[in-house]
């Protein structure tokens, strides 16, 4: 399981003001303390960043890789600022990951070449222009367009993440069973299984602060037991990468010794 | 998801001192304790008790249920204090349940049978003189000895609660994960489902202390994504209550509220 950290996003006010006065050291300490913690990449997002986005995630990206040598999944709805990050990327810890394509003409048609080019993995929210889908099954048949739109461009589906798109639980209680069942059926749509994430955040959307880190941890859980690839998610929640552990440990892929959780 | 309280149990010294002393304070205190914080259903277990196991069997369960108005899991290997203790049980809380008969002839006629006399459920450990099965497959055969020898008795298939055995984690890591397969192929080999549970502790010991309740937790969370019916465990251990909440929650099972915790 890979861990994305979540936590260098201009959503959060620190990061946008360091971001925006091109202040290296919050974001830097960000980037270690999540690296520090388990963190297997890092996202780091500009949101849509439609004024100066190039320039901006050019220096994020140089600034984080400066201090954290992991790859990063480059995290913004502007192409020439995600062309500008991959540009700036240092794959020589690892290929960068596009944050994100979806189902829409528009995003596949702009995102999966870059992926391509650049030899990018790339998340792809399964999700069309025509809104969320219902079902798990829904969610398939807009993966599977996704996927032949990529070979289209050149891109191996070995590079593509699918993300069922993980709605808040207390608006839409049912689709949180449709999320785990997508993870699982992802899986079944192609051999060898397709890659998958989430941004596990999003199922606590809107809850209570004492409640998020419960709910989070213990979907993670049922996510991983069916299979999933990557999630993003705050790697410095000490109680969440816990459970990580003992649920890859109890699936039989990470192997007990009484220390297992410090390893 | 039932919750049988696992706290009265001659393995542990102050249930051994009340019970030989026939003291019901320390006992009672442990029924009302666990019933308060949402055991559905109590385990009393006296072990093999082969001397005096009657009376003690009949003390022991008119001491629990005079003070905790839920039926019991009747705990010993002596078929004379099992049937001692059904003939105390206060059925007007419910049925109660017999712990255990496994695939063995000898359990299976003495358990069987009492199981159909006094209308009780029974937690069928799937296990035969042979040993502990190596996969789910395995556990499904043994399970379908029982189940045949059950209805030759007269039993209905609704009152088995079919157990996959749980076995220690630091000894028998890819078992966990059988485990967890038992508990979904047991709900295939019958239509309705055949009811399911475990003793959760198992999968815990000989582990640190330190990293007991987190494997425990973590593995019953998995169990009821699967469908489990029903665990022998501990009530009082809050942040398993609370993992049992939230996964019953993510499932669709449990309604999300900002209190659903609390309810």
């Amino acid at each position: 399981m890979l861990i994305i950290g979540e936590r260098i996003s201009i959503l959060a006010k620190k990061m946008r003001d360091a971001m925006l006065s091109r202040d290296p050291k919050p974001i830097q300490d960000r980037a270690v303390a999540q690296v520090e913690k388990g963190a297997d990449m890092l996202d780091v997002s500009i949101g849509p960043a439609d004024d100066g986005g190039e320039a901006l995630m050019d220096w994020v990206v140089k600034t984080v890789q400066e201090v954290a040598h992991v790859p990063l999944c480059i995290d913004t709805t502007n192409p020439k600022a995600m062309e500008a990050g991959l540009k700036a990327h240092n794959s020589t810890f690892g290929r960068p990951m596009i944050n994100s394509t979806d189902g829409s003409e528009e995003r596949m048609n702009t995102m999966l070449p870059l992926a391509a080019r650049y030899n990018a993995d790339i998340i792809a929210l399964t999700l069309s222009g025509s809104g969320i889908p219902a079902t798990a099954e829904d969610r398939c048949g807009i993966a599977s367009e996704i996927m032949s739109k990529a070979l289209e461009f050149g891109l191996p589906l070995e590079n593509i993440y699918l993300d069922p798109l993980i709605l808040a639980i207390n608006c839409m209680q049912d689709q949180a069973k449709e999320g785990i069942k997508a993870i699982k059926l992802f899986q079944e749509i192609n051999d060898p299984p397709m890659k998958t994430s989430v941004g596990l955040s999003n199922i606590s959307n809107g809850c209570p602060k004492e409640l998020r880190e419960i709910i989070n941890r213990t979907y993670l859980s049922l996510l991983i037991y069916e299979g999933l690839t990557a999630a993003i998610a705050d790697p410095t929640d000490k109680a969440l990468m816990d459970v990580v552990k003992t649920t890859e440990m109890l699936m039989g892929k990470r192997l007990y010794a009484h220390s297992f959780l410090d390893l």
